[in-house]
């Protein structure tokens, strides 16, 4: 049994280092919800120092809120801007010596692709565009996946131990009541029976069935870090392999290469 | 006889499509002092169609004073920068089916980097691990002229017809006397003479030796199409062909690929 | 019969000045969709030795879409956002000896506004809380100016001769058949119409009823300047007067201090 | 004895809260190097709750580098972009009933304001024309007190226990030895001394003179509030009491309102 741990990083957040300890995939900030070419740098450098595959993590250009805000964008403004962070993130990534795996799009962009079919064809086609070979995680069951799937793309299936999901599938948004799961022990338990049992209890007590292939870490927060190294620790312990998204989906017969 | 003449195209200003119809190479902002990735693939676009050689116009990430304030950056910011602008606009061009054929430094990175030979080092290791096919276009006799040169890639020496130099071969300084020449006849004959005799009289009356490869043609302000214009039958009735810089490199035999 | 008539300014259109020969009304961008503060300062200027009403013209901080793109912001963001731009332009307009008469939101933020009472108020309420001796211009008959006149501001209802209405009074949206009229001829006679009659015929025919109290001159394109010339002059030959906003609402016996 | 203590806030980084309740001053991050309007009124707020003064924290408009790089640019440009920010903070604090109590220019521009009287006199010129009974916040013995002081505003002189200095009072720049102190307990002996002796040792022997008047608490980095709770606790114990630095000037006579 695998499963691919993934982080975002280079959004200036000082956690970088240590999260590359303990997962298979990095997402890193194009700069435009934060961090800039000389973060990124240094966030892909360690990377490669530590042979964790390297994503691209774009955005809505609003570094003020963070790339939280939804944007309300002509899909061409979207496919443009996609493009631009590809090209600059791999740019650097080259120039270090690596290679860029997979793109994985940030906060509201990423939400926004996840229910809206038109979003989500414009970002597949930029990194098609881009280069065919990357792949593409989003939410698990959203529209992200369906489109990359649709464009002949390795699409990886993400999941979040720590929200609460509706039972079409969707994240509880937010600012509603059971979004956000705060106990760790439960968030622990969820994560592995995510892995084991791909499904999930929706808030009104649905099951939600997930094709779980990577599993976000958070890495701010003050405990975040610790909190990622329980896991990973546990993972061990019930014998559950961490790689990256790629040859997970390999292993499971779902890359187009496999 | 052989010159290449570029504008600086991609930062909203509206006149695009009618300079692409004069220039042979169009340097294209890459959102960091105007544009942005949707204005970019607009002007890529219509550079293709017009075959005009397309140039990445890099600058400092400083749109509030358009790229012209100086910024003291460590040379690996201003590599890292310079990677993340050459990456984001080759992306939106090789989408478009075209390809990078030159880099023009914007503005105070122009400038400083025409006097300063660590910055100048930088801008060019940048490009070199991007691309090292691609041309570097600099101030005549310039330190970028010089570092590109050694780094072996490709340099090509800009001469600006409306600005006055000094007897060192540096631009006199847009605060000073003298820097700016606005009567247009006298630019056009000055043009000609930077073509066919390679020198300038500078302001203190010296003869400075211009290796004339590529002009540029300014795109704003009221008059500037139609001085282009201008300047694009003189050079026809003259004689003197219109080529892309690598084109006119080569057959002056400078060129590494000649 | 008396009307005001805005301009939008301080967005680096380079017509500013001209345009203050022709308005009585000066909305200055606030660095978030446009400009900054040198170029704020430079038309805060040229508006107080005109004798021009000076007013803020704050937006999303969203320069690479020029304010343009819908954002979903919390409203509390906005009202931040708004004492933030009002302040930043007070000071300016303070420094120079002058005084902020008026808020006009700008693109996005307008538009959403005219519709959404939750963002109207929160922009009314930073407007209040800033200095509740300002007007808000807003769209006529929109949420805007419900907002503000319940907060007890001064509202003033903005018309635009040149766009389709919808029965309902609002705007047919950019992307639809009828959102804009092109012929200068049609424009100025509706621009009359709107002045004189109060009412404007819908895109369906039916009549919008409008309290018509400034409209709003474009400043861009090749041919805005001389248009507004047009209208400027042919106000006059029909004895309209061209009055800053407050003192069109005063004499209309609706100004709180009337 | 009497002394202020400082620390930078608005800046993102989580420690706002805590902070407020170890300094007298608080310097908001304007939104130019760091933070943004809804980060600026939360910090605002707290320090209202806990009775902190307030103070502005501008920079140059450079996110990227946050406000450390040093830009070149004339110096009414700084004048105007000083406004912007004063009027900025200024409206988002009296709209929560504070009021703005002293500026303290960040980073690059903090620096070269220390050293350069003209962009010193630029600085000084925005403050005064924005609110004269603001006080000024600068490097102790530096150009910027110099230039607050002939302009009648407060100047308020600031010392750093944790950097080296040379002898002519500036700090041993960041890239040479000895521009950092690591030991906290000589930091601690060292904040003591130049408050009581007013006076510090610079890297090559010499007596430097301190008119120490307020101490920068650094809040970022993982150690950075345990020590400011011991500087806090030893202060205590020594009798030495913390004021705003405007009392603190009263006391020792140099306010002009004393």
């Amino acid at each position: 049994m695998e499963v691919d741990l993934n982080a975002d990083l280079g959004e200036g957040c000082g956690n970088d280092e240590a999260l590359l300890e303990l997962v298979s995939s990095a997402n890193i900030a194009c700069g435009w919800h934060a961090g800039g070419p000389s973060i990124m740098r240094q966030s892909v450098r360690w990377a490669i120092e530590k042979g964790v595959a390297i994503g691209a993590h774009p955005s809505f250009n609003d570094p003020e809120h963070f790339g939280r805000a939804e944007i309300d964008l002509p899909p061409s403004d979207v496919y443009s801007g996609m493009l631009y962070q590809l090209g600059a993130l791999a740019a650097i990534v080259h120039a270090e010596g690596g290679k860029v795996a997979h793109v994985k799009p940030h906060g509201a962009l990423y939400n926004m692709a996840a229910r809206d079919i038109t979003l989500a064809n414009a970002i597949v086609a930029a990194v098609r565009n881009f280069d065919p070979s990357l792949a593409v995680f989003g939410l698990a069951n959203s529209r992200l996946i369906e489109a990359a799937r649709r464009a002949g793309l390795l699409a990886i299936e993400e999941v979040f131990a720590d929200r609460g999901y509706l039972s079409d599938g969707s994240l509880v948004p937010r600012k509603l009541p059971g979004a956000l799961l705060e106990d760790e022990d439960t968030v622990l338990e969820r994560t592995l029976a995510m892995i084991r049992d791909k499904r999930v209890r929706s808030v009104d007590g649905q099951w939600v069935m997930l094709n779980t292939q990577t599993i976000c870490l958070h890495g701010d927060g003050p405990h975040a870090l610790e909190f990622a190294r329980r896991i990973r620790a546990r993972l061990a312990n019930e014998g559950i392999r961490v790689h990256a998204a790629r040859h997970v989906a390999m292993v499971a017969g779902c890359a187009p290469d496999a």
